[in-house]
C-alpha cells in the first residue's frame, strides 16, 4: 500500500508562499470556530525517521493561536508511564474542548516498533489494533476530531537525509544507531506499517498519507486535509445545533430539558420491567455476629496487610470500585479494609460531581488520571459508574451517551486488566426501609447530620428508577476480568467482612 | 536538642481507646470546617526510619473523610522530577483550599541525606534550609496552615525494630543495607536532624517532635498537636471573617469592593510620582528597516536553532518571559523566535485567567506546573507578573498580596536559576498614541477583528495606572539571574530582532 505511493511530487516556492498565506488565514479562523464550539481536535504525526515530522509540525502550528494547543512529544515511556496501562500516558494528554492536542509519534509508536522486532507476534496484532481503535472511537464518539497523518520518504531519500544529518558538525549527535538499524530494515517496517495503518483506518480517524519528499508539497497537504476536515465537522456541528440547544447547563452537567421528568420512572420501567431484577433476589437478611465480626476483621485485616506488601513487590495494580445506596456503608466498610494497610501503598479516591476542567474532557478521561500504578491500590468511592446511574437516572448526559458508556466502561476495565491490573467491584445493597432507618439515625446524631442532604431524599424517592438502572449496569458489565460482587449490606458486619474475604481470596489467589 | 528527649513516654491501650474516640470525632468536625474555609492544610512526616511513619499518618487519615485528603509518598525523585528545580515537586502537590495534603518525607528527605553524606557542606547549609523557608512561607503567608512532625526513636529502639522486621519472613525483604547504614550514621543524622530543625522551624511552619516509642502516645500528641493547630486557625479566621467579607468573587479574581474606582489612577500616581519612570526614558523611536530586518532575522534564527540542540544535549532549562502593553506585538515577536525551532524543544504557554482549580491554589501554583525541565524552552506569553500587573490594577487581589509578589516572585525566579536555568524577561514598550494605531489599525483587517476587545480598550483607559505598576516591577524585580529587557517596540522589525539578539547572545555566553 505505502509501496505504490508516488513520493516525487513537489511544488516551488513561489507557488508555495502563494497558496500558504490563504490557508494560514483560513486554518486560524477555523481554530477560533473550533474554539468556539468547544471541539477537542487530535492530530498524530507519525512517520519515518528523519521524514521531516519536527518541521512539519512546526510549519503547522505557526498561524494557530499559541494558547490553544500542545505539543506532545512522545518517547519512550518513562518510569511511571510504564507502570500504568499503555494508553495511560495518552488518555491523559486528551485535550479538552476547544483545544488541540498534536502527537509528535503516538500510540501507535510501541506497537509498530515491537511488530518490526517481533515482540508482538502477528496472530496477536489484532488485539492491540482493536484496543487502539476503541480509544479511537471512544474519542470520536464524545465529539473529538482525530487526524492521523503519515510522513512517507523512500529508503534512499531516508538514507540520503540521515548521511546529511550526520555529515554536519552541529547535528551528526542526533542520527543513533537505531536510526541506521531502522534505515536497515527499512523493508520490515514498510509492512508493517501498512499493515498497521490498513487495521486502523476508520471513519473515527481515518490516516492520511503525505508524500514527504517535498516539504512544502507535505505541508501544503497537510494544511489542505485539516482545513476540509474541520470544515466538515463544523457544518455537521452547526446543522446539528437545534439539537443540541435542547441541552442546558445545570447542576454542572449537561441537562436536558426535554425529559419530562414526572414520567420519567414510568418510562424506565415499562422499558426494562421484563428483566428479572438482580437486586430482587438478593437475600438481605444475612448477618454477621458482633463476636465473629472482630475475629474476622482481625483475620483478614492481618492477611490484607500481608498481601499489601505482595502486591507492592510484584507490581501489581489494584481497582477496588464501591458502589451502593446512599447509606449503604461505603465509608465504613472502605475504612475496614483500609484500616491497617500502610497509607504508601493505596489510595482512596472519592468521586463527586466532574469540576469545570473535568467536564471538558472525555468523562473517563478523570478516571484515567486517577488509577493506580503498578504495586498499588486504588479504591474508588463513587466511580465511572455513575454514567449509567446518577447521569442516567438525572438526565445529566443524553441517552445515547449512557447507552454506549456500558461498552466503554468494559473496555476500559479490558485495558486495565490486559495490563495486568485486578478490578474488582461492589454494590452494597440495602433495602428501602433500611435506608430511611439510617437517614433518620443520621438525623439524630450530631456528629452524622453534616452527612445527610436534601439530595439522599430526592435520590431516595427515585429508588425504582435507580433499581432498574442498577440491575442494567450489573447484567451489563460483569465481566470475568471485573466481576460485580452484590453485598447484602442490611448488616453491616457482614458486608464489611464479605468484600474484605472477597478482596484477599481474589488477590491471594493471583498472587 | 533531639538528643534531650525522653523517649519513654507511653500510654495504656484501655487509656488510648478512651481518649482517641473523642480525638477523631474532633479532628473529623475540624476538617469538615477546614472544607468550608477553604484552608489548605499540609502535614509532614519527617523522622527515622522504622520509627513508624506509615502507621501513624494511617491513624491519622482514618477519620478524615477520604474526599478530602491526599497522602504522598516522597520517594527519591523520579526522571522527570529531576529534570525540575528541587521544589517542583512539592509546589506542584501542594493541595487547594479546603483539602489537606500528608507528605510521607517531604522537602526536607533529600537535604538531610546529603547533609550527612557531605554533599552539602556546613557553609551551604543555609542556602538550601532558606529556600525551604522561603517556600514554607509563601504558602503561609496565602493562608495555607502547616504542620511539621519529626517522628523520633532512639538508636536502639531502631535497631530493635529493623531486626524484628529481618526477622520476619514476610517483612523482611523490607530492611535494606541502606537502612543498616542510616542505623550505623545515628549520630551523624541526630546532629543534622536538630541542626535541620532549628533553621527551619518558623512561624510559618512548627516542627513538632514527635517521640515515637510507643505508637499510642504518638498518635494521640499528633491528634492533639494537629487539633490545637487547625482551632487556632480557624478562629483567628472567623475574627477576620468581616475583612474577608469585603473581597467577593468577580470575573473570576477575588475583588475588593471597597476601592473606589474613580479615583484610583490619581491615588496610584500621588504615591509614586516621586520615582522616576523608566518607561519615560525609553527612546521608542528606534527603528530597523526592513532589508537590514530580514538579513538580521535569518541570522539570529539560524543560531537560536543550534543554540537549541545545544540547550537539550546540556539539559540547560530556558524561561522567556513575555509582557508588555496591548497590541505591543508579544505574539508576532514570539513567532519570529519559534518559526524556526524544533517544536519538541520549546512550548509557548499562554497565560489567560486563572480556572476554578487555579484559583485554589497559591497564585504561583499555576505556574510551578508549567516551567520548562532541563533542555527545555519555556515562553511566557504573560506570566506570573499578572500579580502585580493586571491583578493590582483591577483589584483582583489585594494591596498585601500584590505587594508580598514581588518577594515571592523573585523567589521563584531564584529557584530556577539555582537550578541552572536562564530566565530572560522582555517588556515591550509602545507608546499610547502607536497603541491606538494598532487598535484602529485591528478594526479594520476582517483577519484581526477578532483579536481586539472591549476589554483592550478598558485597558488603554488605565494606562497611567499600568505605567506606574509596570516601573514597580521593573524596578523590583529585576535581579541578575533574571534580568528585565525592555524593548522599543514601536518599531516590529526593531523590536523583534532585539529580543531575538538578547536571547542569543545570552544563552550563546551560558553554554
Amino acid at each position: 500500500m505505502l509501496k505504490e505511493i508516488d513520493l516525487s511530487k513537489e511544488i516551488s516556492k513561489e507557488e508555495y508562499k502563494k497558496i500558504m498565506e490563504n490557508l494560514e488565514l483560513k486554518i486560524a479562523e477555523l481554530q477560533r470556530k473550533i474554539k468556539k464550539l468547544k471541539i477537542p481536535v487530535i492530530i498524530v504525526f507519525e512517520g519515518w525517521d528523519a521524514a521531516g515530522k519536527g518541521t512539519l509540525i512546526n510549519k503547522f502550528i505557526l498561524p494557530l493561536d499559541p494558547r490553544d494547543f500542545n505539543v506532545y512529544t512522545m518517547h519512550k515511556p518513562n518510569e511511571e508511564e510504564k507502570m500504568k496501562p499503555f494508553l495511560w500516558r495518552f488518555w491523559t494528554r486528551t485535550p479538552e474542548g476547544g483545544r488541540t492536542a498534536v502527537f509528535d509519534r503516538s500510540w501507535y509508536r510501541k506497537t509498530f516498533e515491537d511488530r518490526v522486532d517481533d515482540l508482538i507476534k502477528e496472530n496477536e496484532v489484532e488485539k492491540y489494533y482493536s484496543e487502539i481503535n476503541s480509544f479511537e472511537r471512544q474519542l470520536y464518539d464524545d465529539g473529538n476530531i482525530i487526524i492521523k497523518f503519515f510522513i512517507h520518504i523512500s529508503e534512499k531519500e531516508q538514507k540520503k537525509r540521515l548521511r546529511k544529518l550526520q555529515n554536519n558538525e552541529d547535528t551528526s549527535w542526533r542520527v543513533t544507531e537505531k536510526d541506521w538499524k531502522h534505515n536497515f530494515q527499512y523493508e520490515d517496517y514498510i509492512k508493517v506499517f501498512s499493515e498497521g495503518i490498513k487495521a486502523t483506518n476508520t471513519e473515527a480517524a481515518p490516516w492520511i498519507v503525505i508524500e514527504g519528499t517535498d516539504r512544502r508539497y507535505a505541508t501544503i497537504k497537510i494544511f489542505k486535509t485539516v482545513i476540509k476536515i474541520l470544515e466538515g465537522r463544523i457544518n455537521n456541528f452547526e446543522d446539528k445545533s437545534y439539537e443540541d440547544n435542547n441541552y442546558i447547563e445545570k447542576d454542572g452537567f449537561k441537562h436536558n430539558e426535554n425529559i419530562d421528568f414526572s414520567n420519567k420512572d414510568k418510562i424506565f420501567l415499562d422499558d426494562e420491567k421484563k428483566l428479572e431484577s438482580i437486586l430482587d433476589i438478593v437475600d438481605i437478611s444475612k448477618c454477621m455476629e458482633k463476636e465473629e465480626y472482630k475475629r474476622e476483621l482481625k483475620k483478614y485485616q492481618k492477611r490484607i496487610r500481608e498481601i499489601e506488601y505482595k502486591i507492592y513487590k510484584k507490581r501489581l495494580p489494584v481497582i477496588i470500585v464501591y458502589e451502593g445506596w446512599d447509606a449503604a456503608g461505603k465509608g465504613g466498610n472502605i475504612k475496614r479494609v483500609t484500616q491497617n494497610l500502610d497509607p504508601r501503598g493505596y489510595e482512596v479516591v472519592s468521586i463527586a460531581a466532574p469540576n469545570e476542567v473535568e467536564k471538558s474532557h472525555h468523562y473517563l478521561w478523570r478516571f484515567w488520571t486517577k488509577i493506580p500504578k503498578a504495586g498499588h491500590i486504588t479504591i474508588f468511592d463513587r466511580s465511572w459508574y455513575g454514567r449509567v446511574l446518577v447521569e442516567r437516572i438525572e438526565g445529566f448526559c443524553s441517552e445515547e451517551e449512557w447507552k454506549r458508556a456500558y461498552k466503554e466502561i468494559k473496555e476500559m476495565e479490558e485495558n486495565m486488566a490486559a495490563f495486568g491490573g485486578v478490578v474488582l467491584k461492589f454494590w452494597l445493597h440495602i433495602d428501602k426501609d433500611e435506608q430511611l432507618r439510617r437517614f433518620n439515625a443520621r438525623l439524630n446524631n450530631p456528629h452524622k447530620v453534616w452527612k445527610i442532604t436534601e439530595e439522599d431524599w430526592r435520590n431516595r424517592e427515585k429508588w425504582d428508577s435507580y433499581k432498574v438502572a442498577v440491575d442494567e449496569m450489573l447484567k451489563k458489565t460483569n465481566a470475568d476480568y471485573a466481576p460485580w460482587t452484590v453485598v447484602e449490606a442490611n448488616n453491616k458486619y457482614y458486608a464489611r467482612i464479605k468484600v474484605l474475604k472477597k478482596i484477599v481470596e481474589t488477590l491471594e489467589e493471583r498472587l
